[in-house]
């Protein structure tokens, strides 16, 4: 790995964060809040921490010399950078006691997981409000561009599906190309909060709140500036636009980019979306998912009225499978039948190239199509059977990748799971616990259910926790080659 | 399909199962007991079948006709036909009350399960009591034929790599040879047996006690004559007996038929057994999950003497691993790290080509091959680099068809999860329930615990774990192509 190279991109991020930190410091300084010196203090740390790192950096192109050792450098440490940077003013400021739980609170932010530590959300000052929102904002448009431009090209995440779809991206390099594409797809990421600011300020919400909660939104975070989250906006209208928008931002942003690349029409706008594979079955497993709750709590005596009914599962069912993690009820004393059903959403997760998290629904449909095509085997000993996805024959590197991603998936899942058990969490809680946590979704069951928090959980826990949710944030193979020597080697 | 093929050798299992039944009608007539004829008519019944099926069947050499479709059909349709009429005596008995339950006990036993629906063991007649543990017995030595030989043939067991060492099998055909290794892997079954009923008749144990125990630990089943099964021999010398055939028969049997093929030397002995992979991985992770429950157990003051730790601790680990399901103490209230250890230890199982279930450890080390390569492919692209087992590339079928395996098992699992939690069942209880029947082990956890029994299930819910246990013991691929309607065109 080119060291320099590495350094020179994580001073950019640095500077990044350091800068995102402005908005906040001047609503503190506005507010007159306690928070104000925090980030000042937090900025500065963080342009000195920029420069330090700049000094020890490259500074050729930085494009050419990025191989795969690099990318996977760049993509692990800049969420690690990020997250040290950006737990400063929540420590720094008081409002958090350790930075243990800084920490975890900023990479859930940046992870777009939304677990979090604070009690009292309500209590705190709008700047580090807007902060914890605008960590969950960053952190979903750089998965936007990572799972759809870097990931593929790294050939780490059973996306190369996309590759050819999504250009800036040639076999060997980053081409100038990248840039021409994050910027289209981040257009429609601002887009995207801009319109939904605006449709929630029609519902009546502070522009303040409008804009927190949109942030998380099309970043499927799930911080929200409520302690009752979503369930403290009552209104119907609010609850179906967030609905919406958890829905679009679970959709593969790739889609939308093909048709901001065409001449609108709005026949085509439909086809393009359904001749998706990915998005059909996205969609197929939302609706049947959310019915089959309806109908589960209607038979056991849980009903009021159809609309308010659909509204509660849809809400719940879109916010657990787009991993966001927004709440307007307690779903841990629903029947157990869609506890577990919860439980099946949060391993699906969104589709691939969304913000959203989990194994995704992609990749779900490709060891889908090998198992049938392994039965077919069984039975046809002879002939040549290929599985296919959206009418291309499915690669076999993308197969492997894929399985490789499951196993990597359950072995993370589990061995933390045993780990946190080992500091007496009860099983459900513990499994629960660390699958929100690698899904990035946000709220488990149990002890950590959906009005529960994390901040009563062990510091090493948390630790833990915090690995999971960035493991999974990278589609863990980003991640798993950092502990791999190899990755190290010039 | 050819069916009539199929029926000649359904007719010879129902016959075979019927003749089984003769050591318990006997027992039964000499007792005097309730049983006595209900297994006269059981027998009559079994006979009278196989006179049908046979009737309909084909005269032909069966061999020369057997093929892929045939292969299946007669793996899945004999565990079926054995347990439909195994299920007689018990239900004309009255031992239990309904077909429900009789055919879950017996498919229990076949399947070398040992989940149980009887509430007091110790109340039935020894004919019953028999026919349990010969349900058992038949099951584990059919199983070890079918996955040392048949599956292999078939290509469904990711058991591809014992092909070349138990021989039986070519190409394309079921030779004459099969026969001949079957001997040799039933007298190696045989002799177990009588060697642990000698040993636990040392013991102190009654005859009949020692003989159905015995059948229980080879074929790794789990059924006992007492209500605390063995909590009721507190005799260390029987539990350190029974501890070592479990594990022993969670072995791969072909290393036992390698064995017993060459010229016996004690130091070749152990370095055949050291020599495998397998082998190796499966007294590791025995040995380590023993030790670290020990540590989990004095860590949280569950302490006696050093020895009684080992021996609970190691009991419970084989017991559980090697899918027995023996119990001596109710680990459902050990602490919370041993639970989920115990969950994990039933998704491994035992070796392949063992009488126990489980996804198998050969399966495991199969797909973490196949993640380190992946991983190694990520960092040099250009290199062709292949995972090995046991020295030899792993072929692209068995990685595919372990990848495929591992994909049907979550599917399997979750959906009945699923459907059993549909039922009001919590969560854990029902999780845990599917899981001990998918890998044939006994006991779960919660409400299905090593205390409980299945008797309180819905009618529904046992015939969906009584097809858990099928599918888990016919390695999924055998049953799921039952299901498939290409397996029963010509």
């Amino acid at each position: 790995m080119k060291f320099k190279t590495v350094f020179r991109v994580l001073a950019l991020i640095c500077l990044v964060v350091s800068f995102a930190m402005l908005p906040s410091a001047c609503i503190a300084l506005y507010d007159g809040t306690r928070d104000s010196w925090a980030f000042i203090i937090s900025i500065l740390a963080g342009v000195l921490t920029s420069a330090v790192l700049a000094k020890f950096s490259d500074d050729k192109d930085t494009r050419s010399s990025i191989g795969i050792r690099e990318g996977v450098g760049i993509t692990g440490f800049s969420w690690l950078a990020a997250s040290f940077i950006g737990a400063l003013p929540y420590w720094i400021s008081g409002s958090v006691p350790s930075y243990t739980d800084a920490f975890f609170e900023t990479m859930s932010g940046f992870t777009t997981t939304g677990a979090t530590i604070f009690t009292d959300i309500e209590s705190l000052p709008r700047g580090i409000l807007l902060w914890r929102s605008l960590t969950h904002w960053m952190g979903g448009m750089g998965i936007i561009v990572l799972s759809l431009a870097v990931l593929p090209f790294l050939g780490v995440s059973g996306m190369e599906m996309y590759k050819a779809e999504v250009p800036g991206v040639t076999a060997e390099k980053l081409t100038p190309r990248l840039h021409q594409t994050a910027i289209y797809l981040w257009g429609v990421y601002v887009a995207f909060t801009l319109i939904e600011t605006v449709l929630l300020c029609f519902g009546g919400m502070s522009l303040f709140d409008a804009f927190a909660h949109s942030c998380s939104t099309i970043a499927t975070g799930g911080f929200s500036t409520k302690n009752n989250s979503i369930a403290y906006f009552t209104s119907p209208y609010i609850q179906w636009v967030i609905i919406i928008f958890m829905f679009a931002s679970g959709v593969n942003f790739s889609l939308y980019f093909i048709i901001l690349q065409k001449k609108f029409q709005f026949r085509d706008f439909f086809q393009d979306f359904f001749q998706d594979e990915e998005f059909r079955s996205y969609l197929a497993v939302t609706v049947s998912a959310a019915l089959a709750m309806s109908i589960a709590l209607y038979l056991s005596g849980n009903f009021t009225s159809l609309e308010h009914m659909l509204r509660r599962t849809f809400f719940h069912v879109v916010s657990v499978m787009t991993t966001t993690g927004f709440i307007v009820e307690d779903y841990n004393i629903w029947p157990e039948f869609t506890k577990f059903l919860f439980v099946l959403l949060m391993f699906v997760g969104a589709s691939g190239g969304s913000t959203g998290g989990g194994c995704k629904v992609s990749r779900f449909i490709i060891l889908g199509r090998q198992l049938r095509s392994e039965t077919m085997r069984l039975l046809h000993p002879k002939a040549v059977i290929r599985a296919k996805f959206n009418h291309k024959t499915i690669a076999r590197s993308t197969l492997d990748s894929s399985a490789a991603f499951f196993v990597l998936y359950m072995i993370i899942l589990s061995v933390s799971t045993l780990i946190t058990t080992a500091f007496g969490i009860d099983l459900l809680t513990a499994f629960t616990g660390v699958l929100t946590c690698l899904s990035n979704v946000g709220p488990g069951l149990n002890a950590l259910g959906p009005v529960e928090n994390f901040a009563w959980l062990p510091a090493f826990v948390k630790w833990l926790f915090s690995f999971c949710m960035l493991a999974g944030r990278l589609e863990l193979f980003a991640v798993f080659l950092l502990f791999v020597p190899g990755t190290y080697r010039k």
